[in-house]
């Protein structure tokens, strides 16, 4: 569907915290040297909620606590994160760890566990220093400032360079509803959620199996076409809190409005995703590759993912390399069937592939659009209806070095 | 089956025209601005022949001819080669030029075209310059000098460091057969065929459907486990000819020497593979990943190639970084159901996980064994009897520096 400019509006100047009801918080708790690593988002009343999980087999032990505590009643009032740390590959005692991450967050709010939501995020294998953890859930506040939401977003960076966030307005029976999201991410990215958290608040009111088909079809469009170096990990999740202090009549389908909220939600996502990609580890550019013609938008999706994943064409890219063979190459082992016939490629506005072949362009246009920090890379694959969007960023030298002494 | 040093011998000194009845040749034509561009294969009578090819959709022009060539008679008795320029992407033109190639050979051998075989390696969508490889093919000469073998072994280079060559030595019915190998590929190296070219020429005599079965089992084991950044290029080839020069009995299956021949194939493409796995593009070390204990050999494989092909363990193990849990993450994303609680990481000789926990250990023994040339990650991942191999190298800056600049 196609949504008009006003009716969905970004927001500047606000973060997490902006929806009504909603309060944040982050402070350094020590499991980090300096930085911020414990974060804290609380509704005032209990929210509806739906969350999407890595797709690797090895999950980590907060991933579990929040499945069980969504799973209950689909509802969750607070999400507990650290950052530093991933608790993954922790066995017994990581998942007891887990379970009194909640249960001491709960405690100190009031509420029962299952409405607490844990995610970690961090190095792998190491069991978490409890006492600190412990210490700073007990000193851990959460307020509605701006500051306070700023303080969240910086708790759950890693790698990241930059804080992630979006905030958009639209309304829902004539009320002003708001919708909010913050994310980490910037290595291990790659399509099936991989080390990145998403948080997403909203005020609107939403029946909660809505809340997740509609949560699960905006990231199969967004978080999980980018990728950053197709490594997938252990402790991804994208969790949404629906609280209705807006007091709108409950969103699902059928409802007049139920489908700009989908949108405002992909555009959340989007925002997110496309701010994830361009701090890849190492990153100087966003690359964006739109595909179109395939059969079904989920083969066009497959097609922008292979592009932006292949480290050839990253390279080319970061090398301002007018090498439109890579992207080919990448076409025709997306494992996607293709019409080479009517195949067209274009590097931002430079056609470089018509009907397959190459065409006589302009090398020094290509070189000057590639220095650009925000590449777009167009392919027609056919001449069918499918559509899909893809994000990733270049590979560079600070790449390797971040990732060859990641521990060190 | 397990075959005894004595059968099968490594034999030093000799290269592709080793083997009795073959003869081969390179030079430099021009394509390339100095270095040997143009290689040639000649048997001294008709051989049997097998390839296997790029599993891309989009497969270079020689591919097609050389595909038509074998399947007219499965017989060939020549292979002309040219590196600088892939002839992929090149529409009805490439075409052309790959049957000019083709004829021109067959001409001056005073053959039928369709027992000569075509190969191409180098930049993609640029046409051949014709005038040039005429004249080179005017003036190529093959013969069975150890010279003249190494000079089509550096013919086929692109940006490979160091040429690939294996011969072994084995006897089919008290008869003295040789096989040798020789290869190209260091960039877009992935399972499925990359760019990468391998020749293998044998003495042998064999059944030509079993020699193409067999090239199929060795290189799925071989060639199809090794990946360098995985991209899957559109000019892969691996090539057997085997011209019944020893005086064996027709080798097939059946025969009491069958699996000596399978085994001997089999390492000559994992020498071929290795070397080019350890010449990947900037890479200072090759990783080997062995996996047991899965439902099946081919998902071993999966397993081993998931983690040879994660960025993050080739920038671990270019930084001496005993960071085991991107292993783990890797092999909970390979796709491969695995048993958790019997899954077994070693780095070397050193056990990092058991029962899938990590161990405690000495970091400085992983790192210590982190600085040699050759790595092994050994993963046990249930108990059953599938086991798998792959290789791999480290990701380095030299990776992004070459692939950031190929062209320019």
């Amino acid at each position: 569907m196609i949504v008009s400019e006003n009716v969905i509006q970004k927001v500047n100047g606000h973060n997490i915290a902006a929806p009504k009801g909603f309060s944040a918080g982050g402070i350094h708790c020590g499991i980090k040297h300096k930085k911020l690593d414990l974060g804290l988002i609380v509704s005032d009343v209990q929210a509806s909620a739906a969350a999407v999980y890595t797709t690797n087999q090895i999950q980590a032990a907060p991933l579990t606590v929040t499945k069980e505590s969504i799973s209950k009643e689909q509802l969750l009032q607070t999400v507990i994160v650290n950052s530093g740390n991933a608790n993954a590959c922790t066995g017994t005692q990581g998942m007891a760890d887990a379970y009194e991450m909640r249960s001491l967050v709960s405690q100190k709010l009031g509420i029962s566990d299952h409405l607490t939501a844990v995610a970690s995020t961090g190095v792998i294998g190491e069991m978490l220093p409890m006492d600190t953890v412990r210490s700073g859930i007990q000193s851990i506040q959460a307020d509605s400032t701006l500051k306070s939401s700023i303080d969240f977003s910086q708790s759950i960076l890693t790698t990241d360079k930059v804080m992630k966030n979006t905030t958009y307005r639209f309304e829902v029976d004539g009320k002003e509803v708001t919708i909010s999201g913050t994310a980490k991410g910037s290595g291990m990215i790659h399509p099936n959620m991989a080390t990145m958290l998403g948080f997403v608040t909203t005020d609107a009111s939403i029946e909660p199996e809505a809340l997740h088909e509609a949560l699960k079809n905006a990231v199969d469009r967004t978080f999980n076409c980018i990728t950053v170096d197709g490594d997938t990990s252990t402790n991804d999740m994208v969790l949404i809190l629906a609280n209705g202090c807006a007091e709108n009549s409950t969103l699902k389908p059928g409802h007049k409005d139920w489908g700009v909220f989908q949108e405002a939600l992909r555009i959340v996502c989007e925002d997110l995703g496309k701010m994830i990609a361009k701090d890849g580890e190492g990153a100087t550019k966003l690359i964006e590759t739109k595909v179109t013609g395939t059969a079904t938008d989920e083969d066009a999706r497959k097609i922008a993912k292979t592009i932006v994943g292949s480290p050839l064409v990253k390279t080319a890219v970061f090398g301002c390399d007018a090498n439109w063979g890579r992207v080919m190459a990448a076409v025709g082992y997306s494992g996607v069937p293709i019409d080479i016939g009517s195949l067209e490629i274009y590097i931002g506005p430079v056609c470089v592939v018509k009907e397959g072949m190459p065409v006589s362009f302009s090398e020094q246009d290509v070189i000057d659009y590639l220095k650009h920090h925000e590449i777009l890379i167009e392919v027609k694959a056919g001449n069918l209806e499918g559509y899909g969007t893809a994000w990733g960023c270049d590979l560079t030298y600070d790449y390797v070095q971040i990732n060859a002494s990641y521990r060190t």
